[in-house]
């Protein structure tokens, strides 16, 4: 375990009121203490602030303005000692602070370092650590409520729990080997562990059945807009924007030329391709027959087919029609306001049972319609992040299939009359792999990995 | 003055580790209170620190994890009672807090309310709480130190004093005025209101003579690249980048199309004109009898004029020559590693005095000499932010300079024997304007206007 003292910026880069240079550490304190000048840092009780200069030890001038706060281990973020020096939120002078904690000896911290040790000395489990980042990239109220579910302990309780009863259940079985010479033991053993991999399959299947929705409030759904030219596409992603709170962000970690647009229609995050891409949709028609086109509209979880309903249904929306074949889409029937020269049925028909909603964009109809229409498509109606454990993480999910399968396996060999001990082989990576999720049984590369993903200072 | 309670998220808006809502007044912790699960925050110690959760009112649902800091009136930054949220950096999570406290009763701040009312709370003065913002926006660590130095009351003091020896001086003339029986009081008038004058006006002088210096930190030199096609332009400008740390920021209040490049060159921040800028010099040559042209050159506080050291002097470079007339350029002689084709001598002449530099961008020689040009420029070689004190403010500036000049006009007055309470109309003149520039005798409309430049949460 590292035991340095690491340092960084812990608040956005930009221009504002405050900002934030965070230590963590043995030499927090012993680092802030010496560059500070007011009361004495090492005297201090934990979880004070203090008012007083940062002093540059090289220069012995004033360097900054600042507010500091000592917190000492173990009641901390990190378990360890912790000072947050809180100082203008400029670029310069932010950065001036974390170079002098820098040059007393503090390590720039990688990223996600703080959270790192947040669970490595056991303050949270992995999930939980997940969560934080999960937490703080959320999109939507409901995204964060997952989130903040997530980092509460909730999904970890849950798979503690399906963990022990596995351990259990294997634990039981080693003592009936151990006692062969009741009859029926062998007996008992078998029926125990069907009903037990059969039990904690079917808790496991209850988190993957809205896992689905989970992913979407966590990440959002890719959604698309077609149709051909002048159905009105530009109108309905204004309208979306206009009518719900768009957030745009900045995908981390590439140049500002990639946004991307979140518009949030009653709960669902819609990641809505960026203006540029609105405007490659504009060719989808024309090149319907290019496979990148098509490959556009795979990447999709949500396609939005917009028809006139003031023109008959041509070749091209046929097309389209062929083209959404198998994927999540809507009808969108626009310009209600004009006269009708669309054959409603043959729509239907074709749609196969995906929702067709009426709309006039310019007359403000429908709009309703057609973010209940969203909604109904990924959440039946209704997003509850209120009772719903929401396993939202695509880590997550994959272990929770493999933890099903393997118990799976183990139900199938009792069936099939295998020995016990190939079972428990089962029964056991069944366990591991939820431990995976928690943290208990993740590789250290795994862990770096994971929180490599991790902003700076977090 | 307000009385009521205000909130503002106090970090930069942005993915990061940590947020901050703000709230300063009355109710501050109070409000704070009442959201808060975790200590009676109505009973905790000043400057302390506290973890917990905020409940959100609307629902009783856990809304965030939070840490909270209570700072009591009067040892606080506006000397109202403040509150600080710190939660985790996410879009969605502070602006639920934001929303939470204002929901309890808390008005959102405008920009620069919470540092309005440690002015109006006569915990800092005018000058100071514009040397709060300069400092967050500084992009050098010079402009910093200039700031700071405003910041902790540099400026303010010397203002002071220089008004409190103007206010003495007229209290003296005054008692002179009640005692006429004296054969020599009007002579001593005299000397004293001219001496006195000269003397503050001497004052104000020095300080005048750096400002332009400390305007450049402070806002940086508008700097111009131009020359004829293939001349090295986009080296010049790439290696000026990758020499020093380039400081991107987009500016406050507009669309991300508006970026500032800035470039720290020996201190001196030089504020490049942006790719689209770049362009548009190219074709500067081709256009240079247009105005616009002529205008973006007169924009530019420097210009950096390179010649092709391989080339004969053109008509074009001539044309450039004339264009850059009166305005402050430095030559660069490039491509070195080439034949030399261009007149030195000519060149020297046209230049009349201006610095010439040779350099090969290419192999990297004469880089140093031209930042020295640069820094040579406008600071004679060196900055010193250590002992001057820098008016770095256009506000200042101006101020300054209508203080003096109402110091000559009374010296002027006095000289022309104008009754001295002709006179001592100028030296109150001359007194309120540099009583405008801690605030002392600042309007309500001035102080509005200047808050509202600050960024939000300050």
């Amino acid at each position: 375990m590292d035991t340095d003292t690491i340092a960084a910026i812990s608040t956005p880069v930009g221009e504002g009121a405050i900002a934030i240079v965070r230590l963590s550490g043995p030499e927090a304190i012993q680092f802030a203490a010496d560059v500070f000048e007011g009361k004495q840092l090492k005297d201090v009780d934990s979880h004070t602030m203090h008012y007083g200069k940062v002093i540059d030890p090289a220069t012995k001038e004033l360097a900054e303005e600042v507010m500091v706060s000592v917190m000492r281990a173990p009641k901390t973020f990190t378990r360890e000692d912790i000072v947050e020096i809180n100082c203008h939120g400029g670029l310069v002078s932010v950065n001036r602070v974390l170079e002098i904690a820098l040059a007393k000896g503090a390590r720039l911290a990688e990223p996600g370092e703080f959270t790192k040790r947040a669970f490595l000395n056991g303050r949270i489990d992995l999930s939980q650590a997940e969560a934080v980042m999960d937490l703080i990239r959320a999109k939507t109220d409901k995204a964060m409520n997952v989130a903040l579910k997530q980092m509460d302990g909730r999904l970890s309780k849950l798979i503690r729990s399906l963990r022990q009863e596995l351990l259990e259940t294997v634990a039981h079985v080693e003592v009936n080997i151990d006692y062969p010479e009741y009859d029926d033991v062998e007996e008992m053993s078998h029926t125990l562990m069907k009903e037990k991999t059969k039990e904690v399959g079917a808790e496991i299947d209850k988190l993957l059945e809205v896992a689905g929705q989970g992913k979407i409030l966590r990440e959002g759904l890719a959604t698309a807009i077609i149709g051909r030219p002048n159905v009105g596409k530009s109108s309905l992603m204004n309208t979306l924007v206009q009518e719900n709170k768009a957030i745009v962000t900045e995908v981390p970690g590439t140049t500002r030329d990639v946004i991307e647009e979140y518009v949030n229609v009653r709960g669902v995050p819609l990641r809505l391709v960026d203006t540029a891409g609105i405007r490659e949709t504009e060719d989808i028609v024309e090149r319907i027959g290019v496979d990148r086109s098509r490959q556009v509209l795979k990447d999709s979880d949500l396609i939005l087919f917009i028809l006139n309903h003031n023109e008959t249904l041509s070749e091209e929306d046929k097309k389209l029609f062929e083209a959404v074949q198998g994927l999540e889409y809507i009808v969108i029937i626009n310009k209600t306001d004009l006269e009708q020269n669309l054959d409603l049925e043959e729509v239907r028909a074709l749609a196969d049972g995906k929702p067709v909603v009426t709309t006039s964009l310019i007359e403000e109809q429908g709009i309703d319609q057609l973010e209940q229409a969203i909604a109904d498509t990924f959440f039946s109606g209704e997003v509850d992040t209120g009772d719903l454990t929401y396993v939202s993480n695509v880590r997550h999910i994959q272990l929770l299939k493999q933890a099903k399968q393997a118990l799976d396996d183990a139900y199938e060999a009792v069936e099939l009359g295998m020995p016990m001990d190939i079972v428990q082989i089962d029964v056991t990576r069944s366990w591991e792999f939820m431990g995976e999720i928690i943290g208990d049984t993740a590789s250290d590369g795994l862990i770096d990995q994971l929180f490599s993903q991790f902003c700076l200072g977090k």
